[in-house]
């Protein structure tokens, strides 16, 4: 990127104190940016850097005065923090939109609409009916079934496969390899031990602003007209997978590795840490937080709830809980000390050995 | 799909009562069924539906006589619950089979042997000597390795890639991004702490009927000779790694993001449910079921068994025990009041802290 | 393969007894081996073997003096294990080398730098200024991005897809469908609750001899300069996420299904086993051995510790308190026991239930 400081304070709606024509072509924190470079200061313990940055501008608060002399140039903002957000994002995009035109070979069916300002890498496949809006971006070996729907400045990075019939929003980010509409894991049970296939005939529907992450699978609703939904702005980590009919509900984050069963619904607002997993048909309030590894296998009806464990329960408890578990063992000899102390001959006695390994 | 009410009961081998010439075009539940779909009734306490659905028919059992007027045709079998899922299945074939043709670039490779109403997708790769059976659907970006076996109806997905002598039965589907015959894990430890790669020099051998899932990963066997197997019937689901000389039975059924490491071998029937780990060299017998989450650190030997926790155990008494866990503090504390009581001092307290998470 | 035993023998730095003339194009085990297939003798229980074996040759102790006849030619080295693991990676490499030169359609941008002896298959993807040495073998539907670095001899296997600027060792082998430098996952909160995505700027560094796993993820690092580090003969295993900033130490072993949160520096030595967890911005000692489904939530500062369980302690400490853990319903009853004795009233009864699953 190269834009002016003037552009930029133009960008969050401030102002500038200093040389506006000054180029800026990079982002860092302030302790180490450059010149050429933009930073931000909001933490005020942060302040004794602004004296010393060779950054050629500082994003900071509308009130902010310098105490000392400074060689930088200032754009004065609302909260510098988010403005510096925004900043990155502009910035993240920018680096991502840099690609355009068509690579050959790459493969076109019949009848889609394609938008303006559109990259299709080489050996990108877009199938019949695809709808594409402007400023998509498809890298090479990426995969769009028939009738798909890719809402404008979505980039679909290398081979992601987005199979027939899927909708996807407006600014989302779907990473490498990841797999958008697979057939669900459905199988009807017959009375000689095998199953029959069960047809998954419905569809993913992702949300504006939402990124999935590289080798997560998603797998389509099971009947025809329903879908798996991934709600505006939630955000997965990589090799997640999300069975059918699922719903991952706004702003919701999901960390790597973590695994959602069949028709589970998932709130607002959710953190789930890596390698979590959710049992099917479970409905988990908002703002839940859920610890590494968990796993739930029941509803969670109480908004806000931190919880960890399998079966998992509120962190502190489980916390506690396995603080006494890691000396079981002495609870047992305190328990048999007592058993001797009051005449007791223990009948159940507990045996501990370490199995091989 | 577009079938007679006639030709669907002959499928079957069912009797029609009502129109036999209206078209149906959908399968749906009986209560959401409308003109021109097809639905049964199996359960009892779903027969009020049978009087109020739009369905153009319902497949019932050979002895269900209306007790009041009914607007649906019929189809009369044995089982409607198992007719029903012959035509879920047939008709997921369909829509999986109305791909035909090659689609151009595609890369095929010398020798090989090509069965008919084969589809092959752009970009797909095919190499030297591989035979693919009638009917065979190979999706874009696929890529299938020197002398690979497919059997007739087999479906692979976009993306799916299958190492140079692999063997795959008929009616398998191989999802999106799943990886078959791989380099198993061997590595040779050296004096100086570094490894030397094992060459992986088997085969993987998947049996008819098997499903595998998107982005899961099948290693091929270490043994010139040796294969990983996966038997007739077995399904997969997503991100599953089965490792080098793994066996898995048939119409064992293994949910998403397990493992099973290197020669263990999963008996008939077993059901896995999602992120199971199975370590290696294990013998797990038939019938075996075990949670979500588990560790399975020693063979089972007993057929039937319900499983869950690390290491694995019975599951009713994991839970027992977890519930248990859970008051674990309360039980440190009726321990205290117990040595008071009898005029113990605790010398060996157990220290109850949150850690910081 | 095809080589003489004298070939291999120069190889090893060996001594050839017997007919050095005879062609080796197999390796085996001692009891299995056969005809123009070479062996080693180790282990002294297997001696029996090299009396009867078919094997064209046996590697053996330079001081190996045979009891009898035998058949067999002999080679004499330092250490016959070491050797034949030698004798396995060049195998390994013969059979992944036999690939050579460029299938169409493929593609390759401009200005890059391609070695000789190359292997670039159809539908593989090789964006501007990639540099790509000498015995690279690049397999169809590869994908490598703008600027990428390969060292000599390394194996990209089919559909491996690495981000612009990712710079790879020599000797190197990235199985199918690996994703390297794919942007890590990283947000900005914003005051409404939304995020806004924080540009990846960084790249990954991937050391000489090591090894990527099917569907593994390795996330670039979040600022610009800085890098994910894989560091020299580190082995990963299949579906393994790698967040950004992490580095995997010298000659670790990573198995299935692992994840390592960002920022997390592992050790040189170590091994970690399948399902395995480690948060954020920790640092693992050298030497530390984590076993399967354990999840690491502090640093690790003292080496060569084994640990298991969530949060992990130490193997033997959490196998003693397991085996307690399993019996917790027999202490309750122990306890209860006492307090009648000593004529407590429960007040604080835990409450044994098996919850429905």
């Amino acid at each position: 990127m190269q834009f002016t400081i003037q552009q930029i304070a133009a960008l969050l709606h401030g102002e500038v104190r200093g040389n506006g024509s000054e180029p800026i072509t990079m982002l860092a924190k302030i302790q180490d940016a450059r010149k050429g470079q933009i930073s931000f200061l909001s933490n005020p313990k942060y302040e004794p850097f602004i004296y010393t940055t060779q950054a050629s501008a500082v994003i900071v608060k509308n009130d902010f005065v310098p105490r000392r002399d400074i060689t930088t140039s200032l754009i004065l903002v609302d909260d510098p923090y988010l403005s510096f957000t925004v900043l990155l994002e502009e910035y993240h995009k920018l680096i991502n939109y840099q690609k355009n035109g068509v690579e050959q070979p790459s493969y076109l069916g019949e009848g889609c609409t394609i938008g303006e300002h559109i990259y299709r890498g080489a050996f990108s496949y877009i199938g019949n009916k695809v709808t594409i809006g402007t400023n998509v971006k498809i890298y090479p070996h990426a995969y769009i079934g028939d009738g798909v729907t890719i809402g404008e400045n979505t980039i679909i990075h290398a081979n992601v496969k987005i199979y027939a019939g899927t909708q996807i929003g407006k600014n989302c980010e779907l990473h490498s390899g990841s797999v958008i509409g697979s057939a669900g894991f459905g199988f009807a049970p017959q009375p000689d031990g095998t199953y029959k296939t069960i047809p998954q005939l419905g569809t993913v529907i992702i949300k504006d602003n939402v990124s999935i992450g590289a080798n997560s699978v998603l797998d389509c609703a099971t009947l025809f007209g329903d879908a798996t939904v991934i709600h505006e702005g939630a955000k997965l980590d990589n090799l997640i997978q999300i069975a059918h009919n699922v719903e991952v509900g706004r702003n919701t984050v999901i960390a790597a590795q973590s695994g959602i069963s069949g028709s589970s619904k998932i709130g607002d607002n959710c953190v789930l840490a890596g390698q979590v997993g959710i049992a099917g048909h479970l409905t988990i309030a908002n703002d839940t937080k859920i610890g590494a590894q968990a796993g739930i296998s029941k509803s969670i009806s109480e908004a806000g709830q931190r919880l960890i464990g399998y079966p998992a329960i509120d962190v502190k408890a489980y916390f506690r809980s396995y603080a006494v578990f890691k000396r079981l063992p002495d609870v047992i000899d305190r328990l048999r000390d007592l058993e001797k102390q009051v005449g007791i001959e223990p009948d159940g006695p507990v045996n501990i050995t370490t199995p091989g390994e």
